[in-house]
């Protein structure tokens, strides 16, 4: 027997010094890279580096094909070939008040199209599905392989934690990018979130890339270049896949918080809701009904029938959850008020987001607990006439450190002006 | 007591995004990096990632001076101001057959010049100073700073290892930088040898930086840029700092190795040696002299007249060495030949340097021993008329194996052609 460390077929400095050349890696090398990695072959200090040079310099299509497959093959793949009817896979860029996912889900189930959404919690000042989720009382985010594919035969949607078993390498990758600035990226976002959604083995899949101030790409160029990068990865795998650009310069809907997006999201399923909700739910799911081949399927009434609602009250209940327990409310409200008379021009998405977080609603590591009850109620939307001394936001948080450091930000969030302002469309554009 | 660690002043993400975008980082922000990466606040992942972008992004002349200051203020500082007579230090940036200290430090010596010359080790296919001198039987590469100094005053020339207390920073960052593809930038090159300079304290410095296929920068205008941004952190921090651009794309003189460089160098301190070897050791030493004020002194007649010579024997016998001893030489030597007749076009200081390497005389990994006898004596230089035949290089190496593989590469490092090649002169440039 040798005590040698095996014999590495690259170089890892070697393939760093290409990229920092902006040079293409190849397949062979990138799955070695990798492979390497989660073996502790590459060290984190190497893989930080190559990964800030690839930041800088980019990558071609087909290295973040090679990088998707590396991080697809590193795990588990599922599959849904079983379920007697189309999955359709949903993934949002994240956004403040971003809560579409929990209406979107049961509405898709009532309509027959199964929706497998393994999903996120929250870091910062986007907020995340099972956060919200975990409002409702007895409701556990933590399935089996077996129970998330019972609850999804049955009820027809499940919205549950990302097992460890989905692509461990995209993991330990992201793990690193959080802590050395190597998060925003296209070629590395698009990889990490097709990674897993790909191994999750959907037919399809509803990208909905958000930008403006509340998402993490201001611009909506690079919403649609991170979109197109996106798209391309899930038609090269074989999965129809389709992104809607939207904009996420104004907080969704009025809840900003957990249990009160909850409470939200119910609203919609009864028929009611805020306007920019209910269209955007419906705009996913038209498109979510095209790629499952339902084109001629409204899905306007399910929401005023009750067959939605029916599909997220048995969903709650299949994990645990109570529908009808009363959700947690903060004892202690403020009201924002403004300061002048004015027509409304903005409300910034990012700080109504970073108050929300700041409330207790979000967390600023990894495994912090958040308060369920915290959180914003928005009262204005772009275009509305106000008068000095009208609320505008409501803030809900019982620590008063918190309450103080949230209402700074809320004073800022909101820009009045004499004109009416320029309209802009929440579903702005379309990738294939 | 708080059991919380400190608050740090930066976020080191945040510094890393800001480098990322190419901005410039402030003073304070690059001295708490610095601090932080030696305390352990900032983790080896992260600093790589920030090392690349540096190495991407580039960094200004403030920021390359911030850098150098606080890797200087990691450690002490030296002083020689009650030497009474100028101390002036040379650094090379390193080449093949670049043996130039030896003879360099006793000559300035002799004309009442100190030269502080604080060594390090070879990696990769050039040479170390600290590994040639250890050639000599009984000679000490680590002293004391009493000690150094005391050989210092006594002989006036002192050739030694770098102790520990220098820009102790530098040490670690460079080698974070060795592992994570991030060695090849002028800022972090110029900063790394500049700190270490600047805190040893000397009046001043000539720096020869090389370029061609055996130094680090193939061009010319590579090797410019380094050293004036050197020169001019040398000249900032008041020491009298000027740099030759010196050709190393051809090995200088004929040996080739550790015991022979040392034979060359006392053929040199005889008033013999190779051409190329004397016109660089006198074209450093005028340059030396310049900046000690000592412009009329010729420094020729000290090598014809023994009195360089006699400081050299004094100088290795202060650290234990015995200079009259005989140096290794290896049992097998392997002679290669010209394939045909022709005029030598090119020897490539690279392909030599390597097969020395390969041969035994460099080390792959720092602490890997070398082999003193070990070498290449190159026989021919360019524009030499050679017939098939004729001998080429005469390779030294008692290890078969070894032996194959340096062959191999000097089969190829010369270019024969039918024309005389134009004329590259050996010190091509000065910068201040």
């Amino acid at each position: 027997m040798s005590e040698r460390a095996p014999v590495e077929p690259y170089d890892v400095v070697d393939l760093i010094t290409q990229k920092r050349f902006a040079r293409q890696l190849s397949r062979p090398e990138i799955e070695w890279l990798v492979d390497a990695y989660v073996r502790g072959a590459v060290a984190p200090e190497q893989m930080s580096a190559l990964l800030m040079a690839v930041v800088i310099q980019g990558m071609e299509r087909g290295e973040i094909q090679a990088l998707t497959a590396a991080m697809i093959a590193s795990g588990e793949r599922m599959s849904f070939a079983g379920m007697g009817r189309p999955t359709i896979d949903k993934h949002s860029t994240g956004g403040v008040g971003d809560k579409i996912t929990l209406p979107l889900v049961p509405l898709m189930a009532s309509l027959g199209v199964a929706v497998p959404q393994l999903s996120g919690r929250g870091l910062g000042h986007t907020g995340g599905t099972l956060d919200k989720l975990e409002s409702i009382p007895g409701w556990r985010a933590l399935l089996s392989n077996e129970e998330m594919e019972r609850v999804l035969r049955e009820v027809g949607g499940v919205i549950c934690a990302a097992g460890s078993g989905l692509a461990p390498a995209d993991r330990a990758m992201y793990a690193l990018r959080d802590v050395t600035g190597t998060v925003a990226s296209v070629p590395l976002i698009a990889s990490s979130i097709m990674s897993k959604k790909i191994a999750e083995g959907a037919d399809g899949l509803v990208l909905d890339v958000k930008f403006g101030s509340g998402a993490f790409l201001a611009s909506m160029e690079d919403a649609r270049e991170l979109a197109e990068t996106m798209v391309r990865l899930g038609q090269d795998s074989g999965m129809r896949t389709v992104a809607l650009l939207t904009d996420m310069d104004t907080p969704l809907g009025r809840a900003v918080g957990n249990a009160n997006e909850v409470r939200e999201s119910v609203e919609v399923l009864a028929g009611g809701g805020p306007r920019d909700v209910v269209e955007l739910t419906l705009g996913l799911a038209r498109t979510m009904l095209e790629l499952a081949g339902f084109e001629d399927v409204d899905p306007e009434p399910a929401l005023a029938n009750g067959a939605a609602m029916d599909a997220w009250q048995r969903m709650i209940r299949a994990q645990g959850g109570d529908p009808d327990a009363p959700l947690p409310v903060a004892r202690e409200t403020e009201t924002v008020r403004a300061a002048a008379d004015g027509i409304v021009q903005r409300v910034d998405a990012r700080d109504v987001g970073v108050a929300a977080w700041r409330l207790g609603a979000g967390r600023a590591r990894p495994g912090d607990a958040v308060d369920h009850a915290a959180g914003v109620e928005v009262l204005v939307k772009p275009g509305d006439r106000v008068r000095a001394g009208d609320p505008l936001f409501v803030a809900a948080c019982d620590n008063p450190a918190r309450m103080e450091r949230g209402l700074s930000l809320l004073a800022e969030a909101v820009e009045l002006g004499a004109e009416q302002p320029p309209h802009r469309p929440l579903i702005a554009g379309r990738v294939a």
